[in-house]
C-alpha cells in the first residue's frame, strides 16, 4: 500500500506549515473534521501529503497526543481502493482495529485506524482512495 | 519535495515489520549504519518506503529515542537531487541543521538531518536521490 499521506500533531497550523513550504509543499485543501475535533491542513509536493491536525477542542485525541508527547509525527496513512475489505481482511486474522467500520475523515475520504500496538507503536491509519 | 521513507524506530526488525509485510510492503534492502549505530530493513511497497531502525548500541540514538518514548515514528525523510546544494540554501536562511555538511547514510546514500525544533518537533532527514 502507498503512503496516502503523513499525520502531524501541532499547536499553530501555520507556524507548523512554514518549514515545508521552504521545502517546497503547497497547501492543497484545508478543513475540520468535528467528530474527531481536528482542524487539518493538507500541504502537497509532488506524490507525498502531510496532514498538519490542530486539535479544536481539549479532549480530541490530537490535544491528548500533544499534552503527552509533545507536537510531532502523529501517524501514518495507507491508500487501499477497497477499505470495507481490507478491514474484513485485517480483523480476520485478528488485528486489533480502533475502527471495526470505515467513518468518514478528512475530505470526505472513508478512514479507519488500527491499534498502534500491532504495529510497533506506529498509529496506522487505512484511507480509500480510488486510482 | 517528496518523501523517500518513513523512519521507525523498532526493537525487533522481524517483529516490527510482520504488520506491514501484512499490509502489502517487502524487504528491499537490509544493512548497518555502523556510524549511527543502527541496524535497518527499508520495506518497499508502490513508491512508498518504510525504514525500520534498530539500535545496535545503548549510546545510539535509537536506542535513547526507544528510552524516551518508546518504539514508534522517528523520522521522514525527503528527497532531494542535489543535498549539498539544499543545505547551504537552507543554512543561509538560518535553518538549524544537525548535520551542517551531508554525510553517508544507509545505502551509501548522502543524507543530512534537520533540527526538530525547525519543523514543530518533527526529525526532517534530506536525503540526495538521482533520478
Amino acid at each position: 500500500m502507498n503512503i496516502h499521506h503523513i499525520g502531524i500533531a501541532v499547536q499553530d497550523l501555520e507556524q507548523a506549515a512554514r518549514p515545508y513550504f521552504e521545502l517546497g509543499y503547497t497547501l492543497e485543501a484545508q478543513g475540520t473534521v468535528e467528530s474527531q475535533g481536528v482542524e487539518v491542513w493538507m500541504l502537497k509536493s509532488g506524490h507525498s501529503r502531510l496532514e498538519l491536525l490542530k486539535a479544536t477542542r481539549p479532549d480530541s485525541a490530537i490535544a491528548r497526543f500533544i499534552e503527552k508527547r509533545g507536537p510531532g509525527l502523529h501517524h501514518i496513512a495507507l491508500a487501499t481502493p477497497d477499505i470495507a475489505a481490507e478491514l474484513q481482511r485485517l480483523a480476520a486474522i485478528g488485528t486489533p482495529l480502533i475502527d471495526a467500520a470505515p467513518r468518514s475523515g478528512f475530505a470526505g475520504h472513508q478512514v479507519a485506524f488500527i491499534h498502534p500496538k500491532w504495529s510497533g507503536g506506529v498509529l496506522v491509519e487505512l484511507v480509500e482512495v480510488h486510482a
